[in-house]
């Protein structure tokens, strides 16, 4: 038997690499045992999907987060999805190497014009004012994306907010952010939220939370992810997915036993 | 062996009804072929996910519509994804019967904070201006929904084009619009497009295609389709996938030599 890159016999167990390749189903798996969490801790109003990684995990995360209906208690609703588009930026010409992965370039926002302003000239924010806001995105990396869009989703509430009396507001429910992610990637993070350590921490003040409910479905050391969404050969994807699977480890990972950075 | 819901005794081959059961796999898979078409007849410059059904699609269609860079001829880029939200309406306390089905609810729209107005007034129609727009969805059934996107894409497009000069439309690139669906449903439509038969029809009247290019991944009979993404059982949405895959038939579709619909 030969390997003609010589990669596969360089590598543990024939496997190309050390990335870490989950399948969809093994996402969607995880996605399901986390919205059962989420369900109970955070009951998401609300997603936000952040375009094009958050798509999958957002679609999915409806099928486990409908709720029933109040006015006809046998019908189950999804909770509706809003999608933004935010991307780090890449090499383009006239930026710098320090702003390459640290600037966020925003493609798309909640729709403005849908962000409601009464007659008295107050604002709901696009939707969000007095909703559980959940945050979806496939992996945690730097957090910067994550950190752009809490961020500036926040600042459009506390703007709206700003539109109403503080006898108003204190009638409004709270505001409260939530994120979700398939992976986070432990190591150093370029950007931080406040991320609550229990529910029972959570606070609010002037009518928004000041943490934020964080949920990843994985916590991985600092591999590289090949999402199946990503993959130009699902089949092969699968296929050294399962590989891995059978020698009782994930791609990446170390064997059984062995050191772990987890 | 006893069947406690006596329902798979009924159906054909152990299956507990006629849907069928696409996998995730079998999509990604699908989406690849129709996009090598795609990338050879419509060059699609933007994608219009429809939310939350064309998520998934989009995603995928994304990892095999890349683009060489014309800067960085070494780099692919990717093609930018908007989401539109549209729902059809449902159930709802003062909607009558005939409206259930047949009316779009808009959740979102193009980003209206990005269509650039120049110093001149022009405007880009939230980036559709001069691009090849593929209009993404699940399904295609009574393509009433992808009636309505496309109908209002163009609404926004036409309106823009106003903004300029005969000869400065003239100057223009034009803007085409396609469509593309995992699943078109054979059967009546409640609503039509302007499908070309081939791109050799293709004319451009004021800048914009009188046409629109069709893509289906797949053309059922007027079955009922079980995405993986809707399913709480993914490891049985599976097996059952399998089972019918093993019969040489589609779940739902009649045995191979019986009577074809399609």
């Amino acid at each position: 038997m030969s390997d003609p890159t010589g990669a596969a016999a360089s590598s543990p167990g024939g496997l190309p690499d050390d990335h870490w390749r989950p399948t969809y189903e093994d996402i969607h798996v995880m996605i399901r045992h986390m919205a059962e969490v989420m369900r109970e801790e955070f009951q998401p109003d609300l997603l936000v999907a952040i375009g094009g990684g958050g798509f999958f995990p957002a679609r999915v995360l409806r099928t486990f987060l409908k709720k029933r209906d109040e006015k006809h208690p046998g019908k189950m609703r999804n909770v509706p999805i809003q999608a933004i588009g935010l991307s780090l930026y890449e090499e383009v010409d006239g930026v710098s190497e320090e702003q390459i992965g640290t600037e966020v370039i925003r493609t798309q926002w909640l729709d403005t014009a849908r962000r409601v302003t009464d007659s008295q000239g107050r604002s709901d924010a696009g939707g969000l004012l007095g909703k559980n806001v959940l945050i979806v995105d496939e992996v945690d990396d730097s957090r910067t994306t994550l950190h752009y869009a809490y961020h500036e989703l926040l600042k459009d509430v506390k703007k709206a907010l700003e539109s109403y009396t503080p006898e108003e507001r204190a009638e409004l429910p709270p505001t409260r952010f939530g994120v979700f992610v398939v992976h986070n990637k432990r190591g150093p993070k370029r950007a931080e939220l406040p991320v609550l350590a229990s529910p029972a921490d959570d606070r609010i003040v002037d009518g928004v939370s000041t943490g934020v409910y964080y949920y990843a479905a994985e916590t991985t050391p600092p591999v590289w992810i090949d999402f199946p969404w990503e993959q130009t050969d699902i089949v092969e994807h699968n296929r050294l997915a399962a590989l891995a699977q059978a020698q009782g480890r994930r791609a990446g990972a170390p064997p059984p036993g062995g050191p772990d950075t987890l």
